[in-house]
């Protein structure tokens, strides 16, 4: 079946953003803790974050300015540091619940029922019910002019995981840390998995890594 | 368990970049097609896609400089159109291999032993292995100064799709599309839905949508 650019433009609102927000794939759903300026704590589930770079250790998310999470981004100006936390099946209706438009003095810490912890040597909040989450440094706004989002690009100074997950390579398996996968707007799902891959080279064909050894299985 | 910002740089490369790479959480796996100006198609896994936006329909992703898929953001740059193509499990393996540095020479669909298809209308190579899939046209691209890296944005201009996995409402259900969903540089997951919830708001709590009628379940 075929949905051409004509038929896009004309689709009503709620069904395109559905659609177009579908296409992007299974994403990670995270919450995106800050600081206020006044000391309030703010909660807000983003789904666009992604890998920029390991060295320097930088991630990137994209903020929207006609939804309700854009006080994270004035948190982040003003504030410099916030955190990630990854969403696991025991809390992903309270991270999705911290999506309704509160007013910026309401912390989503207490609407969505979600825990504040604080960890040493960093002020920015943790959602404790979150297993794999990591501290971040603002580094750079890159203000993208068209459609009016912006890109916040930031240095990872802190991660805190669940020991088992870390595999002896620093791989982490996100099934065993727990964390969902997002699909569209409002959708989550956990995972299994299908396999690691080895490193691709010309002539050669990928095999499936064992995760116990950490060395590709005898096939 | 925790691990610090010294303690980050310190990290062996290979490492390191396992481990950044997994805290993204689960992305999207696609496969990048294109047309090189003198004709040749390209084929390359990008795991940094993600969504900018409905309306304009509009999609982004990361190109490093210093890695094999660097043939794509030339392509792109000189044809203007590209596809996206989500990745099954059947053909995982496939997607993997063409992150192998080939030659700009090689076409990777060769290598890969992936089909090209040419869909009417539309200049840049589909793959036809793969079960939900859209076509780009350039848009703007966007240099990363901190780390070198660019972003491409784009609009989606054509949309494939299986019938069954589109819901009425315009959501995909990218389970039932097979798509899978990544975990860091080389680990892939098929998913299992935990839920749909409804749009949150103030003072309510989300409840899970019904799949088959697509509204709010009695609970």
């Amino acid at each position: 079946m075929q949905i051409t650019s004509e038929q896009i433009e004309q689709l009503e609102t709620r069904y395109r953003a559905n659609l177009i927000n579908s296409l992007g794939g299974f994403k990670s759903v995270v919450l995106i803790g800050t600081n206020s300026a006044t000391g309030n704590t703010n909660l807000a589930i983003f789904n666009s974050l992604f890998h920029l770079g390991a060295n320097p250790p930088l991630c990137g998310f994209i903020v929207r300015p006609d939804v309700s999470p854009r006080h994270t981004m004035q948190n982040i100006l003003e504030t410099k540091y916030f955190t990630v936390n990854h969403i696991n099946e025991g809390i992903y209706e309270n991270a999705h619940q911290t999506a309704a438009r509160y007013d910026a003095s309401i912390s989503e810490f207490d609407e969505a029922k979600l825990t504040r912890q604080f960890i040493e040597g960093f002020s920015a909040p943790f959602v404790e019910e979150s297993y794999l989450k990591f501290g971040c440094e603002f580094q750079q706004k890159i203000d993208i002019e068209i459609n009016g989002t912006s890109m916040i690009i930031a240095k990872i100074v802190s991660i805190e995981y669940p020991k088992e997950a870390l595999m002896e390579d620093g791989y982490i398996d996100l099934e065993i840390a727990g964390s969902l996968a997002g699909n569209g707007l409002d959708g989550y799902h956990r995972t299994e998995e299908v396999g690691r891959l080895t490193y691709a080279k010309p002539n050669t064909w990928p095999k499936k890594f064992s995760l116990v050894t950490n060395s590709p299985e005898e096939e």
